[in-house]
């Protein structure tokens, strides 16, 4: 069964997007390698004098049997060995020369790490339409910048989630451009909020939604299937774009539970269980093409790579393309040519197993941290869903029953500052939920959602356990719990 | 004798970079390492899952005796080796350990790289005021896209070079910023037309002039040191920002001399007369802070590192870490452990000795197609001034002389044509000028300077050395040199 051809969407380009212009030079470029031809047209430098011969890393070997975090030992060492030209390289097929990768050109990414991510998207996403296409970026910091210049003119407005992660918001806001926050329980975004927003939306309207779906910055939340198609369908009603901003996509987890003897047993073992136990991305709904996904080796490899892909329709991803051309030029070549040499080695297989293991990890790292919180937080004023993907953890504090909360004019905020600072007299800091919130001017204003009242008497702190050792987490935690104790008389 | 503080030049920055607001995440961050504190406010992979536990090159040791471009042999090769683990670097103090590059962090660039640049640029350019400062970008084309966002916004206008790299145009204009050409001879920019045309400006003057004044992108041409002190004058003037792009600095050459015998002699030995042959830069005249300088290891080192650095006031440069915070993020990790491990290793001096190098290669393969255009192109209607510094030289042909010509309307593009496609069928491709003509508007409009009538009957094609080895360039030209020859009935 052949897959649709994705819906026409360039008007929702920005004014950047559509003035952009082709160079003429990339007309002379079809020359570049013709029989025959001596190509005197662009400033490249000879390979001869890059000073780099050959690069090599030592990587672990799947199945990874100590763990993903154990210490390489030579029994499950791989060395991947890079030249500078194509013949002294053992896996010559795949692997990416460094005379290619230390030149200019391939702005979409070199071939042979894009074709591994593309067949990876394929199984994981099974996209279902037929024009899609992947592209390289230097991370979703970028991605995300790229899109709004894509996407967004001074003056448009976006829909964000009403808690974002502050960096994307910031990019936004300095583009003189409106977020509208749309509301989300602990569950994340809630469609019928979104809903009834742009039902009753007066003006243009909002060109994209950007949403981080699986493992939420700050609130760790994971939206269900049933709200991503309810929002999809919504993306169609409305004709928006949704940019799933997806870095922590891979690190969903096992399920909560407090009997600790059954966890072990519950880690999914096969390529097939793990990739069905994942949920379902916005990417494999999009029967139109107007999804943008952002994806990244920042979370599952590591942030210093500096290299992320776009997904998405082809036609959109050109205009990508060409802000790539005259911005960023491409990823590290370094970079890829050790990070392909690696997928290359571990294959399809391998990076599988390799996310298996991060999920196995993140899940014990998840489960020490809720075991503290509920170990160490005072349940009578705290409450806490225990996160199924990404980094973090919050906690929901009731400011209401804060012995100073009449004193400070039933402000939550200041509660939240008190226990913030207590924290940090502790010493354990975790981020405010307030300096998450998203600002913007919807017309007409919303209303608000029963469910979200809370707001006047509850506040959220975010933690994460990922950055710190095991040991290190409880210890913190068990400090923080006792700064809240502190603030609330009960210690 | 202490050095002047820079002016206060806040007032030329766009409404994009003065809107853009800080993190309130970044207060938190100030406790990150403060003792005895659990930080769990960032979302950082732990360095443990990072798969590279060590990296390494070949590459050459100092001098390089024989020559940059040699194959590296056992007997001249330093091995740099980079562990995850400081502890595990041998150099363990100058080298930037894996943990740290392949994590997040460090927007400005990794501190040993930017400490190294820090010295080699005050070495090479002595910046006249106290306040400079450097910062990691990824690349000299994003540099040049982060500096528009930091200083121009939509319907401003900017001066640039008459002809002028057309990918730095796009970037431009893509921006909706308007170009003001300045008129250029063989030498570059002409202080003159630039001083003329700004006295008459009506309206909002132009807030940056951009120039490739060293090895100019397309003419070859490299600007005087009295014409970059005038230029500067007129910034201070009329108070706009020098943005030099100065990616083929280094690659500053020996006179050229039709004496074949002499040529060997001449280049230059020591570190000091290898400096001070350099023509000076805009930075080394910038008493006020007001010139930005964008610098690249594309043309020095390899292009795919994706690494520059951008010189300028530091209150200036702060905007643009800001910027990069929310967009690029930092360099590549990879490639700055490697390419700081490969100058830790060089130390200043062996990487002078490294640009001394280039500065004889591409001496001779200047030579090389200037001897080759002497030769085989019709003197009787070719000019050339050969160049001194770049990638890039010129062809000037006098168009009224074709035999078409009248046929043509008097139209010298036409001819232009005739000569591009006559080279692609004789099997050598050189770039039209007029593909790098810039466009744009200025109030009142621009008279044209006597030096400039040429416009109605002349035409250029640019033409690189760089690109191809020595036989195919002679080879290459002979045979362009065919086409215009046919084109001019004279073969």
């Amino acid at each position: 069964m052949s897959k649709p051809q994705s819906k026409d969407l360039k008007h929702l380009l920005s004014q950047e997007a559509v003035s952009r212009n082709n160079s003429p030079l990339k007309s002379a470029f079809r020359y570049f390698k013709q029989p025959g031809m001596t190509f005197l047209g662009g400033g490249l430098p000879l390979a001869d004098y890059f000073p780099f011969d050959k690069i090599t890393a030592d990587v672990p070997t799947p199945g990874f049997a100590n763990g993903i975090g154990a210490q390489i030992t030579d029994a499950d060492k791989t060395v991947i060995e890079i030249y500078k030209r194509a013949a002294k390289n053992k896996e010559e097929n795949k692997d990416i020369e460094l005379a290619r990768s230390l030149q200019y050109g391939f702005t979409e990414g070199q071939p042979e790490i894009t074709d591994f991510l593309k067949t990876h998207t394929d199984m994981i996403h099974k996209v279902p339409y037929a024009d899609w296409d992947l592209i390289a970026s230097v991370g979703n910091t970028e991605s995300w910048d790229a899109t709004l210049r894509t996407f967004v003119t001074r003056g448009d407005s976006i829909l964000v989630e009403e808690y974002s992660f502050s960096s994307a918001l910031e990019t936004v806001q300095a583009q003189g451009v409106n977020t509208i926050p749309v509301q989300m329980d602990e569950y994340g975004l809630i469609p019928e909020a979104l809903s009834s927003l742009l039902d009753q939306w007066v003006g243009p309207k909002p060109k994209l939604l950007y949403t981080i779906c699986t493992g939420q910055n700050p609130t760790g939340s994971c939206l269900s299937i049933e709200r991503r198609k309810a929002i999809y369908a919504l993306a169609v009603k409305h004709d928006f774009i949704i940019v799933e901003d997806e870095p922590y996509y891979f690190l969903q987890m096992e399920p909560y539970t407090t009997d600790k003897a059954s966890r072990g047993g519950k880690h999914v073992h096969s390529h097939e269980e793990f990739i069905s136990a994942l949920v379902p991305s916005f990417l494999s709904l999009d029967v139109e093409g107007r999804v943008i996904r952002l994806d990244s080796f920042s979370k599952v490899l590591a942030p210093g790579l500096r290299f992320g892909w776009i997904v998405g329709q082809a036609t959109l991803l050109e205009r990508f393309v060409r802000l790539h051309e005259v911005s960023i030029q491409c990823p590290s070549g370094v970079t890829q040519s050790l990070t392909n040499g690696l997928l290359q080695r571990w294959g399809q297989s391998g990076y599988l197993d390799w996310l298996i293991g991060l999920r196995a990890e993140y899940t014990h790292k998840r489960d020490v941290a809720i075991d503290a919180v509920a170990q160490y937080f005072p349940q009578d004023v705290v409450t806490f869903v225990p996160p199924v993907a990404g980094m973090f953890f919050t906690t929901t504090i009731d400011a209401s029953k804060h012995p100073k909360f009449k004193e400070f004019g039933e402000d939550p905020l200041k509660v939240e500052t008190a226990i913030y600072e207590q924290g940090i007299k502790q010493g354990c800091l975790m981020i405010p939920g307030s300096w998450f919130k998203s600002e913007g001017k919807s017309d007409p204003p919303q209303k608000e959602l029963p469910e979200n009242s809370s707001h006047k008497t509850h506040i959220f702190f975010r933690g994460t356990y990922a950055a710190v050792p095991l040991d290190a987490l409880e210890h913190g935690l068990e400090k923080f719990g006792k700064a809240i104790k502190i603030e609330y008389g009960l210690e």
